[in-house]
């Protein structure tokens, strides 16, 4: 076989897609289906269900300080019992198919435990392999140091080892199997939602950032960086997904895609700071020094050179940044310190706004027409995001639904 | 620390022993107590409890014939999640300590999956964490072969890697923690048995092989042939165990020190055979050949020139066997065929039997003295096999353990 002329694919089968073994049997059935077509098909899995977490559970009942390096020996075994079982249900099949772990590939990470970097895949065995007929099976999140150190890569590892393998192989494409059909343009539960063919990186970034769950911000920014085309789909049906690639600029007159929200945001503000130089930083660097990310800022000059300062963290950072705050509101002479869980970020994401700034008016009328107040607005060059009270998520996510017509197509 | 002036012990914990989060933090405890005197402590640990088992029904699951390197794959995950685990356990008790994978040692093996032997361990590694202070807690019953592929070691795998690295560390001694105290003069739930304080590799070997099931042969054998003092004893109290170390020869006077039985044998009779040379390697060759063990045969010279055949296999391998049996039997000319199951293999184990005939006829006189018949008879250096109907096993145990004084110590 001329590798050369072979169409490679990476598949990456996540954790309700290889559940049970009933759930395995069917994965191995799709890439045994898909055999037909590509001789050379690398497949990431996931740990099995629920595995990880009850393994969390366990070292939890020990210790509520594990050591990270022993977290990710305990962690990468779930990927390796998924990898083990969908080998040989391919074999079952009449599939040849071979695990590897990372050890033996090797994928090739910096030493950050728990959070690791993949800094170099070797091909060949996965090369040799292909030549073999087989089909290569990667236990998926995980790495391994120079030192031979087992690490893993942190929150959407798994597809991050896809995107990385299809990036070293210079696959033709990577699908992502998911439990969802792939990208929407809102909530389908929220409202009738219609699935996006296509979004380019940026846009696909943004929706991550912005509380669509389908796809890790990590393992898009990687498939720009290296070009790799993503195909986001359910391994609970046939239907064609949503194809990730091509960047923004590429896509003239694409304008708004969809309409996300996050209701996992907090507020607090800082009321009657007084407007001096280097105050803003007083209350912001304790907080990056905690890892606690600042999301929007807004700042209102007042009364007597003294402004309100406003902000949103992650409503898990809130009760650590209040503490950081509430002293640093006293050292600054601020009058109080408020906070409000009950907010939500409602965006709107696509391409062209910039070139289009009816957009944004667009959007504030609308909400005003249904009387919902927007507390605080940012904006980047492919969407808008207004703060507004928690309660009316829904009614605004199907109200600017409708009124940017994403229902058609 | 210079490690040469250093006492080092290897311990091992089944899978009773780490079979829940409790027992693990137990067994931290006793690691913790022995630090106090051993600054190097290597501790192998075998699966939680019955998560090999969940593993390979999984896999049965999936398939009716797993390929072996994958099953090795998905086996060696057991110990590795206990590893971890106990390492999080004792960092957690304040006492460094760190995982180690097979690979990461290396603990290296030939290439038979399922089955593969230790050709070499190095200990580098180890007697770095040992110069840090840090306990090195190693996943048993797995290796690595020199192309990087994951094997285990088979049954009784758990205790072999702790003898083969008590023998690499030349540790003073190794320490089998299990869910019995120790090695007994019979089965405690039949009669009321004495714990040994010592039994010779020779006699643990033909205990073992003989239906015990403290320690498996194979870890026996390594432990006499690199000289290994092992101390079975259990992980549920403080009882000290049996030790197991010394040869037969040494121990000059030492007399029966123990009853064993097992039911698990069965017994097949070649009825008629024409008295033919070549005619019983017609009959154990192709038996072989599938693998099966043949432990007792016996031959009588009957009518006619022909004989009557008679062998015992394990039970398990009855069905096999009577196939080839059949088959052969027809084709030398034999007069049929019978088998049976309900036998029992009732054995004395202990040193100085050659030049103590009379322990031989003690056993035939108690049997008889209760009217048990004896169907098959083997001896060696160190133990007298009798086979007899399995309903008298318990009666057989008692009578015997009574006639040679085996309660006294």
């Amino acid at each position: 076989m001329d590798l050369g002329k072979r169409k490679i694919i990476v598949q990456k089968y996540g954790g309700t897609s290889v559940g049970s073994v009933e759930r395995i049997k069917e994965v191995a059935r799709r890439i045994a289906e898909r055999k037909k077509e590509y001789d050379a098909i690398a497949v990431v899995v996931s740990a099995m269900g629920k595995e990880t977490d009850r393994l969390i559970s366990l070292a939890g009942e020990l210790t509520g300080s594990p050591s990270l390096r022993e977290i990710d020996v305990l962690l990468s075994s779930g990927e390796q019992v998924s990898a083990a079982l969908l080998v040989m249900a391919l074999e079952e099949r009449g599939v040849n198919a071979r695990s590897f772990l990372s050890f033996q590939i090797p994928i090739l990470t910096d030493e950050r435990h728990a959070a690791a970097l993949i800094r170099e895949i070797r091909v060949e065995k996965l090369l040799q392999c292909f030549q073999e007929g087989c089909v290569a099976v990667v236990a998926g999140f995980q790495g391994i140091t120079q030192t031979g150190e087992i690490t893993t890569l942190g929150r959407g590892g798994s597809d991050t080892t896809a995107v990385a393998l299809a990036a070293a192989l210079n696959a033709d494409f990577c699908e992502i199997y998911t439990d969802v059909n792939g990208v929407y343009t809102c909530d389908p539960q929220i409202h009738a939602a219609r699935k996006l063919a296509r979004i380019s990186y940026e846009g696909m970034m943004e929706l991550a950032g912005l509380g669509a769950k389908v796809l890790h911000n990590r393992c898009v920014e990687l498939a720009r960086k290296f070009n790799v085309k993503i195909h986001v789909r359910s391994s609970f049906n046939n239907e064609e997904g949503t194809w990730v690639n091509g960047r923004e600029e590429e896509m003239e007159g694409a304008l708004i895609s969809s309409v996300t929200y996050s209701r996992e945001e907090a507020k607090i503000s800082v009321l009657g700071v007084p407007d001096k130089p280097g105050i803003a930083s007083m209350i912001f660097i304790p907080l990056a020094e905690m890892g606690i990310n600042v999301d929007m800022i807004i700042q209102n000059i007042g009364r007597q050179n003294a402004a309100d300062l406003t902000f949103t963290v992650h409503e898990e950072d809130l009760e650590k940044a209040l503490q950081v705050v509430k002293k640093v509101a006293v050292e600054i002479g601020a009058e109080g310190v408020h906070s409000d869980r009950n907010i939500a970020k409602i965006s709107i994401v696509g391409g062209g706004m910039h070139s289009n700034p009816g957009v944004a008016s667009l959007m504030f009328q609308v909400l005003a027409r249904e009387g919902i107040n927007i507390m605080m607005i940012s904006t980047s060059e492919i969407k808008i995001s207004c703060i507004i009270d928690s309660r009316y998520t829904e009614l605004a996510v199907r109200i600017l639904h409708d009124a940017f017509k994403l229902g058609e197509s």
